[in-house]
């Protein structure tokens, strides 16, 4: 059977030249970059020369990149490492209430050390209103924290307005770009963040690659503790060949963005634009046009997420129901709830994100595929039985 | 040139075998284990493979296996992580003045929540007597760390003895044993460890692999927060090839590990034999006997490791001076220090730790190399001129 993977969200193959990349420093040159001697050295000037990709890709600096295993452990380490060091100035954080749960479980450990934070509400979209975020700031505020763009829905927040806002006032913004950078243009100078978070396997980087970005000056509490590696803010030895795969997916990422997107969002259009035409009750989730552009996701009426996707499955077809990180739990996605959905239909999510391998015929495909699924598992549905014996009064 | 490579400390190679077993997972098979179709599964499949693999090689269950991304995290995880979750009991922890950089800044930061520590002090061998252990114990005491086995001596500790003290007075006890698990046995069972950690790179597994085992019933507060990943104790999406390697490394350390340690031992005691006759004022560091078979370490006089290490490696030789984690800062080891050496002495500290592809040649060659760099950097060196010249009256 051919896959069509349409999971971009839960993490992109890696590029072939990305894997290539990395092979060499999979087999011979294994040294350790902290090592005094040629083959350390090698390994040291490897994982430098990413660290420059990746600043470029983002515009920063490279002494401004901290490498770390995933985009989780980078918006850890920047909420608890930016609340902790500048707790002397105050302990009020501000963030949208639909943060990745990295996010949002690392606000709820620093309750526990005297933190609070003020939930940004968002509206049907899933976009913030900087207006908002201008309200809740206080005289004890520290650190906003918005992300980029969200995985589940697609929206991209206004995060350039959210950012002046902060720089405005002397606030730290903080931003989980991990669905965002490589996808879409991201300028941390141009916008005014002041750190950032992003992680290789969303534009086809190896898994284990991320970085935390954080502007020159600012002060953070490491968050693994030890040895000097990363200027001594990130201990641990250095995971070289994930590194030179981030590395060269932030190259791959600068050339082909453009197409990429193009490309994607043609497929992507098509798929909103037919979708909805092609079952009833399926409805577009997160914004219209400001949205990733390799990303549709939906609301499926009367039909639980997880029985679709097993049978997309068996179709051949690989996509998800909100966010992986949770996707086991089988709980409503908080963010669908925050935007107004209701329990029932918010446990309908469905989300269509193509990769770089995506063709027409495969979105075709899912088009044809779709219906029949939905057809099939709303005969099962008593939801469903009883909203046509209701709608038949 | 043939390059000749003694830094087993700071990472081994990686076996052929674990390469071709991770090769699938970086290539075709790239679902996210969190992920409800197939490909997900696949790789959840894969990972649950690999944490039986590891639980067998130290005797746990594999319930009782955190994947982390590497030694560092696993023992600030281990450190922070039972000190928060059991702080109610008490907040003194109990631990050696040799442990690893990353436990004993995790002690550092945990000291500005209100732990206290106890630091061990340990004999010229760099031992701990299990005694001293037993007397730093107060009523107050939640958790005693001790090394399974020192990277930087080789000694290996007598965790066994200490573990017993730690179960009868109903402490936790926790192991940094990232020098020792794939070496040497570690059963977890049999020594009473409540927990562990582990690094694939010191077993021919890949960089950016490590775990924590941590004892069924044994409350932990999770150090990465947010996704349901490792059951909901370390979030961020799973390096699923790494696990993958460090599942085959696992497999591999348990057949071949007898073998090796036989054949590294034969080796490396040649070398602590003949290279202090070789050259003189050359002396053993770590325990003679109590040591890791794969490690042999010196105190060479009148000469500073950083010279010495460049020297070697223009010969094709890559050693250590050290703990990788901190050699770039050029300081005198802590380890040393504490086992009495003093400070210059310290600086002439050199590591030649052995792996599975060494061979008589290569330490022949070494034995040759060594004696004429060191009269060559004793030439140029004013404490040796100083010496020589005390010694003529």
């Amino acid at each position: 059977m051919n896959r069509i993977y349409l999971d971009h969200v839960a993490g992109t193959p890696l590029h072939p030249a990305v894997m290539k990349a990395m092979l060499p420093y999979l087999e011979e040159k294994y040294g350790n970059p902290q090592s005094l001697h040629s083959m350390g050295q090698e390994a040291l000037q490897a994982i430098e020369e990413s660290r420059e990709k990746i600043a470029h890709l983002i515009n920063a600096k490279p002494s401004e990149i901290i490498f770390t295993s995933s985009g989780s452990e980078a918006n850890n380490f920047a909420l608890k490492g930016l609340a902790f060091a500048h707790q002397t100035r105050g302990k009020h954080i501000v963030l949208s209430s639909i943060e990745h749960q990295s996010v949002l479980h690392s606000a709820k450990i620093l309750e526990k050390f005297g933190f609070t934070f003020s939930h940004i509400p968002v509206d049907k979209y899933g976009s913030v209103d900087p207006a908002d975020v201008n309200k809740a700031i206080t005289d004890k505020t520290i650190l906003v924290s918005i992300m980029f763009a969200n995985g589940e829905v697609g929206t991209m927040e206004p995060v350039d307005k959210i950012a002046k806002i902060c720089r405005e006032k002397d606030i730290l913004f903080f931003t989980d770009a991990v669905d965002a950078v490589g996808n879409i243009p991201v300028d941390v100078k141009a916008f005014n963040i002041d750190a950032l978070s992003l992680a290789g396997d969303q534009f086809y980087g190896p898994k284990g690659s991320a970085a935390l970005y954080l502007k020159k000056g600012i002060r953070i509490l490491p968050f693994i503790d030890g040895g000097i590696q990363e200027n001594g803010r990130r201990a641990g030895t250095e995971n070289v060949p994930a590194i030179v795969g981030l590395g060269k997916a932030a190259d791959l990422a600068l050339e082909k963005m453009e197409s990429r997107a193009k490309k994607s969002k043609t497929l992507r259009n098509k798929l909103i634009e037919k979708l909805p035409r092609a079952v009833e009750h399926v409805y577009l989730t997160g914004h219209p046009d400001e949205r990733l552009p390799h990303h549709s996701s939906f609301c499926v009426e009367f039909v639980e997420g997880e029985a679709m996707l097993l049978n997309l499955d068996m179709q051949g077809i690989s996509a998800s129901s909100g966010s992986a990180c949770t996707s086991r739990a089988l709980k409503a996605s908080h963010v669908l709830l925050a935007m107004g959905f209701d329990h029932a239909l918010a446990q309908g999510s469905l989300v269509f994100s193509l990769i770089e391998e995506t063709t027409s015929e495969d979105i075709d495909f899912l088009l044809e595929t779709f219906p029949p699924i939905i057809e099939r598992l709303r005969k099962m549905s008593p939801l469903y039985t009883q909203y046509l014996e209701e709608k038949k009064k």
